[in-house]
């Protein structure tokens, strides 16, 4: 192993020296150390498209195996449908399993049971904040500023040379456009912006049309639960000390959950009790009208919501923000600034 | 700048598709927003070689300006001598600077003044722990497990194809050298080894006279007060909500500062009180011998040593520990652990 590894380093370097651009196999760049084959990539709780497609990427990539942290949603399945990708096996059995993780960097959103000194590596898009991952020694970590996990793989995929099958030109390609809202949100950035370009030309799949049976696939949320759509997506925060509770549901149309406010509060009283949550807040996000709707159900929380936002609730009682699609850059950090003044 | 930007973005995209291997200026892998020209690269407080040699290259590689936080020590001013490179001006007037850190992510180890959302990017080697930099938005972190920052840096200017000076090569290499201690730390790594060979040919230096003279030069104290050793290399920590302190002065003879130990304690005690807190630690490194005496200076931390060393005071009322170098993986770990317990 340890011949192995030294080899290939060698190598890498010989290479390098030689011809500056051929860093291929082994990434330097990201993984200090290879990543044993035995080690778990997975991404937060509640798993959305990009923690999905960011762990087998980064397995493909990097080493290991990509495991799930939970049910897909429906979009993360239309995607995998699509691309003929089978589901990852659920993460279990972490007491003693070395992990690599991806899309998050706070303990709020870890499996249970990990220990964090088996934590591996990190490749995130998400501030270090609040309750960040605490380890005895130095790992490697990535954080870069972009609209997605997938798009730092993507790019040291491509920055190392590395081949990116049309398969996984086509889940990277995913992970931007469900983080990014088909880079709609705020969130987006230029490196998100070409990449999009490079691997859907790679996976020779039209980007805006991927986007679209994407949403659509998420929109459906006919068959689904008030509570299920409330904890959906959905992160948990601490706040000065306080427990905060952040669930969205992004769709096409926001007319039909819009229906359900009363069903939706219910739920987010019970998802308020069993996440141990002193506030909890919930947003209708609709894509086309780039506008959000963010439910209360406590006087606290429409106090703090009211202060976050600087908008009365409607005849509904919703706070409506407009030109708002990002909790991770919008929603959240007002809500932030409310609780922290 | 967002044109600027835009168009070193599309440039570099363009020749990465072209020429996969070619990503050479625009430094994609470590920083995903080019870094501002008055963006000020520094270290920890109270700078070694490390911390001072990876500013200046950061500002090389990256843009921007070096910034040192203090005086340099005898071992750091050698090298800027040796390598005839001028000493950083001492950063100031932060409240309003961009910044961006080498060699450290802990906030017990940032200069004062700084406000956290204006750091731009963070580049180091230590584990993520305690009290990190604490952020509102993503930005750009690489960390990773090697012996020292400098490594993070040259193997990131070699893996993009960038030109590295004579004098940036022999910058990088006293980095390495200095915080491995000639490659003889256990926090050594294979890319160490592999860089020190790089860069000693890159600069036409022996690396080992170079160490030899290193720590000649830090060896040096004889004209150095008691509290100017004590504080020289010198760390802040919070462990289980106590404040700690531990300083080092690794020499390649022991017996000059052995001779001082009575000096050294009251030293210490002012430390104590200067940076407020509840215990604090210093350990003479003897280099050749491989072995560290630490020093206490209260029955609290002579009670906390022993518990984590497990060895009993010596005659001097030391705490020998053999084929002990480092403060980050070896004595400081040990501590913690006695702390936590």
């Amino acid at each position: 192993m340890t011949f192995h590894r030294l080899t290939l380093v060698a190598l890498s370097l010989t290479a390098a020296m030689a011809l500056p651009c051929q860093s291929a196999d082994l990434d330097l760049s990201l993984n200090a150390l290879p990543i044993s084959s035995d080690t778990l990539w997975f991404g937060h709780t509640t798993p959305d498209t990009d923690t999905t497609v960011s762990a087998i990427a980064a397995a493909e990539f990097y080493g290991g195996q990509a495991r799930s942290t939970g049910k897909l949603n429906k979009e993360t399945q239309f995607v995998l449908d699509k691309l003929n990708v089978k589901t990852p096996p659920l993460a279990r059995n972490l007491e003693n399993a070395k992990v690599a993780l991806v899309d998050f960097n706070q303990t709020t959103q870890l499996m249970k049971g990990v220990d964090q000194n088996n934590i591996q590596a990190v490749i995130d898009h998400h501030a270090l904040r609040d309750n960040p991952i605490s380890l005895s020694a130095p790992i490697s970590i990535v954080i870069k500023p972009w609209g997605s996990a997938a798009t730092i793989i993507a790019d040291d995929a491509l920055d190392h040379g590395k081949t990116i099958s049309k398969t996984m030109a086509g889940l990277l390609l995913a992970g931007i456009l469900s983080d990014t809202l088909n880079l709609k949100s705020v969130t987006t950035t230029q490196r998100d912006i070409e990449l999009v370009k490079t691997l859907s030309a790679k996976a020779n799949i039209n980007a805006d049309e991927f986007a679209q049976g994407m949403f659509k696939a998420k929109s459906d949320l006919s068959d689904v639960s008030a509570y299920d759509i409330v904890v959906g997506d959905y992160k948990n925060y601490t706040v000065n000390g306080q427990d905060i509770g952040f669930g969205v549901a992004e769709v096409l149309d926001s007319s039909e959950l819009l229906g359900r406010v009363d069903e939706l509060r219910n739920a987010m009283a019970k998802a308020r009790k069993n996440q141990k949550r002193e506030q909890i807040f919930f947003a209708i996000v609709d894509m086309q009208k780039k506008t959000a709707f963010v439910l209360t159900n406590s006087d606290k929380e429409a106090k703090t919501a009211s202060k976050a936002y600087g908008v009365k609730q409607n005849n509904q009682g919703l706070f409506v923000l407009e030109d708002t699609l990002s909790r991770k850059r919008q929603m959240m950090p007002a809500i932030k600034k409310a609780l922290a003044d």
